[in-house]
């Protein structure tokens, strides 16, 4: 038998991938098993799964199950794109960044960086990139990937979406949304998840589970061949060859339906939206600037980079820049479904603690 | 709460990715659960994980968590070519056949087929096919993968494997191990997992766990860089850009340390493989012809096309291969660790039936 | 001042590219020298060889200019294809065995090898793989790749080329013709280029110039998008990321404009063709056996090893099989535009020499 | 016979790739013609080449004969990283910017841009990149692309290539000059093609040879496997599945030893160099500002958009950026072997021309 090697009390502001699975998503596994079904998405449950999502994203869309956040990324940018166009991401991208050319590796796909402010996209910027980008000696823009709610902790709103999609759209670009923290930004703009991504036009989203109590949870959905010929088709073709496809399909689905075929989805990502907030408010208060807008369940702060290291060291979490000035480093906590106002208030006293230890020290040296 | 969509109780032989978790890697999932740890394999169940591959594979040798035999593969395979170098494969290989062209996808690595006899390469062959592409006009072979046990129910025993690793090395050629059942073939041959593998010379292997009771729990075993330089190497950064990286890969290690840390693995794959061979006497019985050595858990059958059609309908398995002959096919059919005495008997009832009411039409046609 | 470094006398049987420019294809480079052009394919030379094509292939087709023989099979299977269709080639193919995995490394493009007599594919066989591969688990075909004529030196006629572009295009894949030695095949089929290619459906060509006197000519033609949407937009793209687009085209240019704006094309290519009919009668009253029908101009013959590889130590040829029987090679012999009756006669002493030598040491022996 | 379409006697400042080829390099085209040679790099012009290529960049050095400069550089990079890691390169870069994504596209390599000032890399820039790369869900930095002249007309020093060269080896990191136009920054700066590249530590060269006064004439030199284990064989084996191998290498190899195997090199660079310098001046003198360091061919300059428009309708160039200041453009023109005084002089008066129309319209208006 498989021995507890952790300890479950404990619980810090590292990443919401930190975190385990909601209890109600463990349970949808315990359910899922048992019996033999079909496998490669053949499945009740694969099959139940595709009518949420029809429900949440609009009845002509369509839908793959995948493994990770890259996966649904890589996937839904290469159904969106020909072989010789390229991608345009925010300067935060999670693609540019934290995903090791996985767009690059596995699709040959070029990806251009756009300049952001607090990780947000400017339309103008898009149709800047997209004019310097047609030409015979380049690679025209097939698509643009925004990432909502950002890397940043912000969420675009409505009306920047739709801005962002009609300026895109206007130019030849189809648009993907990044949606690893989706559902904390609909909660966020209290809108439902389709209504900030298909119903706008956009093309393709990557509607995450994992970061949001799942275990390993993701899903691509797509607008159907009606309003973008081809991309369904791309998009049921590219899962296998992109080594998205998990065979005991059954167990993933599972996990998306336990989320998204209830209202689990809206319940965690407020959980950890709401920690957010509490924390912004919290390390505030402890002295700390929030240098970010809070809108999803990210809070970046500026710390001196011993106060940043001594209290990384007591409660987890990364420094995002360390170059934001001369003196002070940028650090991000990210909440999640399982935060208790406890743990805010814990990581609060630990900041008060160690500011305290610097300003000592620093009256001392 | 997500209800059940499916009948528990029923079983076939369509795969073993047909069958569930064996509830002790369920379990294993409940015991991971909670708390934070670090993502991306930083947390102890990967750790330990670590530990237990070292025990079976050798203390040389080093890891990497994957999320799908498909990429256990093409992570392997590219580990072990560089750019410029191509792979043998078998004719039968899962590689060649049932991953919709992932390796050259994903690395652009061209692949070669090699003749075989029931699933099992000749040395010889990978010679000849090595010599022919040594040529500056040519794809010089990287690497030879080798299914163990095949995908047509063989096992090499370890003499062919050392064999093959001799002259595969001799050739300046190294050697991967695709293991989706390689506990199949472990305790089919009474030998352990490095045993037939590392211990020979093999240098990566594709370790799996969903095909025998896991859920979504399969690995890459590499020679450490001692004798494979940069292999190592190679296998930490190319599953990250594969995207074969789990952020909460806890739940991933967890499910193999269930199935690796203790004696799972064999109880599961002793369970598929006696049923198999009860299958392939039960088949025979029936009346029909078992067309290749049945030495782990799948079991091939030749069936005229009717009584294939109506018996598949009624317990699902797979038809192999539609021109067997002019008046047969060949069916595939797959063991679980989970697959029951009752499963096989009442399997060969249902072909007994089928063979009554083929003869019977053909009397009154 | 660059010295002449090879004897401009000797000439053999190793390979077509073993000739070199013809005076008239050297002549356009002169003519097209000096003076500034818009580069990347906006000068005039350009401009009259696309209207050239169009009268050789038809109105509607589109072109490109490349530079090697693989650039253009590769550019053409990528333009035919979606990111995960894969390929059918002859066992024989050049994309299969003398391209290094080009297809696959540029393209990421799986290649499946057919059975094939004396080089020709049969439409069976593509129907066949074609049904295999339609499965989730694998990568469709999007295209079949025929080489005409064939590596073998023999020619599909119009009539088996028509049969295998409609049953291709009836299974919804695209044909393309691997043309490197187009002119040899029409000029020994006497129909015209486009009579063989275009005309029957056929979706793309590799037009070969370099192996029929051209230094350094290729090009690329694809019917229009009125036959097959989307494929003259890929082809105008994927020149440039697959590297096959020179900066100074008007050099590529004219000397396909030497080639097909005139008849050289068909004096070239008969000269060839009529110099290998010649070889083929020299090398069988020379007492070997020719293996294949000589249909353009290439002519294979069954020769004892060490008679092979003294005859290719006085005249450059290559041994195609070594293992054609035991105790016989299979040699290829490649006429050129330049080819001589003198070389043929030379050739056809130095075989009887050979033969006379290798009969002396066996009754020594 | 084909026939001259363009006027050998009008000449722009658009490219160095609208020039033509230079007598001596045509002539050694007619030289290396006729008889038969060794296909694929067997003859004797590329074995002439390759001992006058190590004389230029050291004995240990191993080249390669390539087609383009977009292929040059790709083969480089590719020999230079492993399959994960990631490209350096100026946010001017060719490979950037107008190779239509051809490394992204060919080598599946993720390129991240660094800022420049005139186009120059700074170390401390490349050291930051690095140190934001070392993760394990980044691509690590395997190369760093540096051009040498830069896009922008300037030329490293000897002393800062050496400083760029020790910073990124000390950090483990390979680097590649694209020597596009490495001649002109040779003979601007007084130094050997070897003294500024290889013998400084720079790993793999793309030598130029098509805008100095070739046809289409690029190779690739890298450091020895004594320096760069590894290097001299991965180039080797990627020129072919990267499509940059020429059948009949002889005319490509015969253009690069009529300007490398003698001074012509040197002089079509001077030549080019000097009719900058005086452009410039020119320029400056019609009342134009100079926009950047004039260090090699490439002259920039500031120009109202219509008076920019309307010279080059009448003498070729290119508007390098439309958004340079408010009100004006910055116009980029560009020398070669063969731009006469008479040329520069002409330019010149055409922008007085302009200036003065504009100046008169804005007075009208």
């Amino acid at each position: 038998m498989t021995q507890q090697l952790h300890d479950p009390a404990v619980r810090g502001f590292a990443s919401d991938n930190a975190a385990g699975m909601h209890p109600e998503v463990l349970q949808a596994l315990v359910t899922a098993n048992g019996g033999h079904v079909a496998s490669y998405g053949g499945d009740p449950y694969t099959q139940a799964l595709t009518e949420r999502l029809h429900e949440h994203f609009g009845p002509g869309t369509r839908s793959a199950v995948v493994l990770t956040g890259t996966g649904a990324n890589v996937v839904a940018l290469q159904a969106l794109t020909r072989r010789w166009e390229s991608v345009l991401a925010s300067d935060q991208a999670h693609v540019l960044h934290d995903e090791a050319g996985g767009l690059e590796h596995v699709g040959g796909v070029k990806v251009t960086a756009l300049p952001t402010v607090d990780g947000l996209v400017d339309p103008a910027d898009v149709e800047r990139a997209v004019r310097h980008a047609d030409s015979p000696m380049r690679a025209p823009v097939g698509a643009l990937t925004l990432t909502q709610s950002t890397e940043l902790g912000t969420t675009y709103s409505v009306e920047q979406l739709r801005d962002l999609v009609r300026v895109s759209h206007g130019l030849g670009v189809r648009v993907h949304v990044d949606g690893a923290r989706l559902s904390n930004a609909a909660v966020s703009l209290g809108v439902g998840l389709g209504e900030m991504t298909t119903a706008l036009g956009v093309d393709a989203v990557s509607v995450g589970g994992t970061k949001n109590g799942g275990g390993f949870a993701e899903a691509v959905v797509v607008r159907g061949d009606g309003s973008a010929p081809g991309v369904a088709r791309a998009l049921a073709r590219l899962v296998k060859p992109s080594m998205q496809q998990s065979s005991k399909t059954r167990f993933v689905s599972a996990q998306l339906l336990a989320l998204f075929g209830t209202d689990l989805w809206q319940r965690t990502a407020a959980a950890a939206n709401d920690a957010a907030a509490l924390l912004a408010e919290a390390v505030t208060s402890a002295g700390a600037r929030v240098t970010r807008p809070v809108q999803a369940n990210g809070v970046f702060t500026e710390l001196p980079p011993q106060v940043a290291e001594r209290a990384a060291a007591r409660v987890p979490f990364h420094v995002w820049d360390r170059h934001f000035s001369t003196t002070t480093v940028e650090a991000r906590l990210v909440t999640s479904f399982d935060t208790t106002t406890a743990d805010v208030e814990g990581f609060a006293q630990v900041l008060r603690e160690e500011f305290a230890r610097e300003s000592a020290e620093s009256v001392g040296a």
